[in-house]
């Protein structure tokens, strides 16, 4: 009698830069024997789409052409839209776990809150899917992923052997350096930094105003257990995610202050 | 010699329903006396945005009329563009106090994510401007906002009055009943629920499919500390809310488990 294989796991692989980037195909290289691939993204970019989801109009599938033997649709819709709708219509099941990226550009820091990488990793993880959203720091579209495929796949190894809370979340962020230069993995906290805005104004050409985000990345926490630390100093950093946002150091002083 | 009069706050308003809607004009009408109240408002619904920001595409705002003496502009973007725009182009500086709502339509639980209410008021928390936002548990366009405006302005008094830890946001939630049936406000946690969702598959005249995503609300957190139950009791349920997402149970696990 043979002995009975380990089944193979279901990888559900999604992102925000769109089924086109190189970051999603890097991160469906680095783990495509790991377990059975399937790709659902963004049929565009859907950078800074946070946790949107698409409730006024209906949306699209389609099968794409994506690497040899790894099964791909784009989605008309938002990365949470793809993480909803893979369960729902291509797996009809949960993956066992799901990957988003490798995002080109950092979500470090505050930017886990505007990203579509880090919400599709936490709608999975609100579904109990294990999950995690990795991150280069490098936002050209040439951008080398040689050692975010290294790291990727050590982590994506260690999620897959050991059991974790049915929320686990993480976000992953790595420095663009060459592989040889990173120093190791830290598992860090979301560095406070937020983004200091200013709208460029502009006429068009009917003379009417128009307005550019710009913004600049501001860090106010230098703490060395932070991940914005941890990036400067060539780690790659691991901040495990949660999405209870309850306050509770908050409710606990107003439980005692506030009576109505 | 006269005493020095306390300066006159000034009040944000926004929310993501749309400078149109009733809720907004309801929220200004309960705050008005309380400060300078400026509205800055998406010009169409933007339900369920979550974090969004506009990236891509540059954003209009128009000056619009509102309720007598309240200055009012309409935003082309989402309701965080609304608050940083609001800030840069509009006051000029930041507002002592931001407020979002009323929303039509619950946004107790797992709402606070896909939320575009709550995200404006995030947002506000991020820049370090206390804020809050408000939602009615009802959808409708009719909905009676006669109870929410009592509550919302004993909140926001209190907000006023009190000196707080300066990312201090509250997600408040109110049920839809009559004001002489709420049994008073209570200080929540964030109640584990999620949606089970199911795409409605349909064709076009075209013959393709097209999905759209439908959603049923499961509650799977009983406990009289949750903002679920409050609303459940008829109690207006007031959650505190954070932006730092580090889940910190599970970066002590990692720390001790993970070795690279």
């Amino acid at each position: 009698m043979k002995s009975r294989k380990k089944e193979t796991p279901v990888i559900l692989i999604t992102n925000d830069d769109s089924i086109s980037a190189p970051g999603i195909k890097a991160l469906a290289e680095a783990v495509k024997d790991l377990g059975r691939v399937v790709v659902v993204a963004p049929d565009k970019p859907q950078s800074g789409m946070g946790h949107a989801i698409t409730i006024g109009h209906p949306l699209r599938l389609h099968k794409q052409y994506f690497l040899d033997e790894i099964e791909a649709y784009s989605c008309s819709g938002t990365p949470v839209d793809c993480v909803k709708i893979a369960v729902d219509k291509v797996l009809h099941r949960k993956p066992d776990i799901c990957l988003s990226g490798i995002n080109h550009g950092a979500n470090h820091s505050i930017n886990v809150i505007y990203s579509g990488t880090m919400s599709a990793a936490i709608e999975a993880s609100i579904e109990s899917i294990p999950s995690a959203g990795f991150s280069l720091l490098d936002y050209s579209v040439e951008a080398d992923f040689s050692a975010s495929k290294v790291y990727v796949r050590k982590i994506v190894e260690k999620m897959l052997q050991q059991k974790h809370d049915k929320h686990f979340t993480l976000n992953v962020n790595i420095p663009a350096v060459d592989v040889s230069l990173i120093k190791g993995v830290k598992i860090c906290r979301q560095a406070y930094a937020k983004y200091d805005e200013k709208f460029l104004e502009r006429k068009d050409p009917h003379g009417r105003n128009y307005f550019w985000l710009t913004g600049e990345f501001m860090n106010f926490d230098k703490a060395k257990d932070t991940d914005v630390w941890a990036l400067k100093n060539n780690y790659v950093s691991i901040v495990p995610v949660q999405f209870d946002l309850t306050n509770y150091n908050t409710k606990n002083q107003l439980e005692k202050k506030w009576k109505f």
